[in-house]
């Protein structure tokens, strides 16, 4: 049994927003044992939205179908899946007075053109809606299950959940998908060393995908039980884990902060940054994992010299000598945030992010990270190619990783 | 002339990974008098993208198609495109040389994998990256003209505007998006002002979209040239901000710290900040605006109780009698960011962001938000609903709005 999502609504289409609800019901489907190998998102134009339908109901068992059943004109996917049923559409009395009482329950009158939002093909059966007004219609299209649910994303789940999801037990077993997070090594690099489990076929399935400055290993395990495909992955993980050592850093939601925080918390270390072209971001970072206060203290964004010298200490000379964006400089900011906060660990991060502010000898993405720590100072250059966003983010990332690495190390 | 958008995964698929790229592009189409009726995203699997591309091609003049150029073994778009015109696939020198090169450039060795990634159907022509390995494809099948690029955004995106885009010119007429950022009111309260606008059928089409905190106004105009559309777009700006008055901040690539840092520019005034439950945000947001520095000195994260004090000079008897999360102390880091950065404004924000903190007087999502400035020291209290990363991002929206209307209407 596969799937196909058939996402509706020109907001999609002319990219205005971006559509989640896809990858939502696709990771919901996955638990339940059914893959999907296709998505399709259409505008809201009458005769485009038919054939969608008919063509997902052509390469599916199941078609789930999001947005376009709202109550303006510019609604038309209950019309639409009429048309590829070659049925008429029929008002469904007791939807009908479920959205009449959802109005009055919100102190509101129901306005004429929320009727046709109870309209479903003869044939097929309105789905109650117990957070809005739109019911979903469930169908049969050329021996496939049509479910069609609105756009409104919690409106959705909360269908997907109650109403969708039990008719589609019955895929045999589950898929568990799990993502593990690398640093420090390219695509083609990690092909080389696990290429071998990357085979079609292969169950768990293993994949790669590179997102800026990192890249991802997917494992998909199916089997017959959730407990079963969690084996299946852990043993994956254990062979990866040997075959890449450090390379991989966690999993799933864990980020590089909260890798890294991790390691402080159970060193019972302290950090704290000194930020110049990064402006804020590893402050930002660090302090998107909630707790952080247990590790991290702060830090100073030093944006202009004035400020390196007068907060963070950095010697005029440096500054002259060798300009802002360098060694020396780099690694009195790392020093320097450290005595000020008292903290176990500084990071001073000074760069060259762009457009602007590039020469030969240091062009654009030029940037140099120090850390200092209990064991000394040390400084990495690095040129990152890419926008002022990829280098700063870049920047952040190696920071932390080389902090994690040192803390690893090193140990309390 | 109708564009279709392919992307390609099975990380996209399997909803692991959301598509940012096929909104991107349709966005970018729609400048060019392009519209995309329809987006389709297909697993790695050589046989349902080969008839994806025959699909897309069929539907539309152009295809753009995103992923599946990576050196690994499910990187299968060059050889399904290949499948699809029914070509061998060849080795582009060309491209590979810059392959090589781009390795060297980064110190790296180049993997032998990487050599299939110059590899292009052999009617094809081959897209140079100039920011990445993955070359894109050029070709024509079926009468369409297709064109593939990296999935990695920051690739995407460099390649479609260099060597896509100049190629597409040519559409009928054009379509001219603009979105304007209102700050401050809800959507439907917008609905009762500019309603009568939002009509359907009207050109230029006028809608909103609610986002965390804000709500844009889209303002979509079709004319036959761009000045034409330009014009009327300017007309209903002005028709929507004499309505609205001061409630529009900006329009499309604007954000709040960049119209914020235009104000601070054109006024000749500094600001800092000092920050503990944003922990970086607010400066990260100030310097992702190229040439910041002229106005954003910097800043202080202030974690800890302890840095309060040492760094930004909030006395211990504030922390004691009111705690971090107060008024007072609001006022104090405000006050001690902007003496110590010597900047014409500072701000000072100390709140409880979650998901732990709360109490009953100070739940969580209260923040206090210091604003420092030539006129004295304002503090605004505000409890935001939401999670710690919404709790986060509508606190530093609402400071720098605040420094925003402060420095328009106080001036230099």
């Amino acid at each position: 049994m596969i799937a196909n999502i058939l996402a509706v609504g020109d907001e999609l289409v002319s990219g205005q927003t971006v559509d989640s609800n896809s990858a939502y019901l696709a990771r919901q489907l996955a638990l339940l044992g059914i893959p999907t190998p296709r998505h399709e998102t259409v505008a809201d134009d009458l005769d485009a939205l038919t054939a969608a339908f008919a063509r997902a109901a052509d390469l599916a068992d199941v078609v789930l179908v999001t947005g376009g059943l709202g109550p303006t004109v510019d609604d038309l996917t209950r019309q639409a899946l009429a048309n590829a049923l070659d049925e008429d559409l029929r008002l469904d009395e007791d939807r009908l007075r479920e959205i009449e009482a959802f109005f009055t329950r919100h102190g509101r009158q129901m306005a004429n053109a929320n009727k046709t939002q109870a309209m479903v093909p003869v044939s097929a059966e309105a789905i109650p809606n117990r957070v809005g007004t739109a019911p979903g219609i469930a169908a049969e299209l050329n021996g496939s299950r049509v479910f069609v649910m609105p756009g409104v994303p919690h409106e959705m789940r909360e269908m997907f959940a109650h109403s969708v999801a039990p008719r589609l037990q019955g895929g045999s077993g589950v898929i568990v998908h799990r993502l593990l997070h690398t640093f420090g090594t390219g695509e083609s690099d990690l092909g080389q060393k696990i290429g071998d489990l990357m085979k079609r076929g292969r169950n768990p399935a293993i994949g790669t995908t590179a997102k800026a400055g990192q890249v991802g290993i997917r494992i998909v395990a199916r089997a017959e039980t959730r407990e079963e495909a969690e084996r299946m992955i852990t043993s994956d993980r254990v062979e990866l884990e040997q075959r890449l050592g450090g390379l991989i850093i966690g999993a799933d939601g864990d980020t590089m902060a909260s890798v890294l925080g991790e390691s402080l918390r159970n060193a019972g270390q302290t950090l704290a940054a000194a930020e110049s072209c990064t402006g804020g971001l590893i402050g930002k970072e660090m302090t998107d994992v909630a707790g952080a206060s247990d590790y991290f203290l702060g830090g100073v964004i030093a944006y202009s010299n004035e400020i390196k010298q007068k907060v963070l200490g950095v010697e005029l000379g440096l500054l002259v000598d060798h300009g802002a964006v360098s060694e020396p400089v780099a690694r009195a900011m790392a020093e320097g945030v450290r005595r000020r906060f008292d903290s176990d660990w500084g990071i001073g991060v000074t760069g060259i992010a762009g457009p602007g502010g590039g020469s030969e000898e240091k062009p654009v993405g030029t940037v140099y990270i120090g850390i200092a720590g209990p064991g000394g100072t040390q400084v990495h250059r690095h040129v990152f190619p890419g926008d002022r966003e990829f280098v700063r983010a870049r920047t952040a990332l190696a920071a932390l990783n080389y902090v994690r690495t040192a803390v690893d190390t090193e140990g309390p």
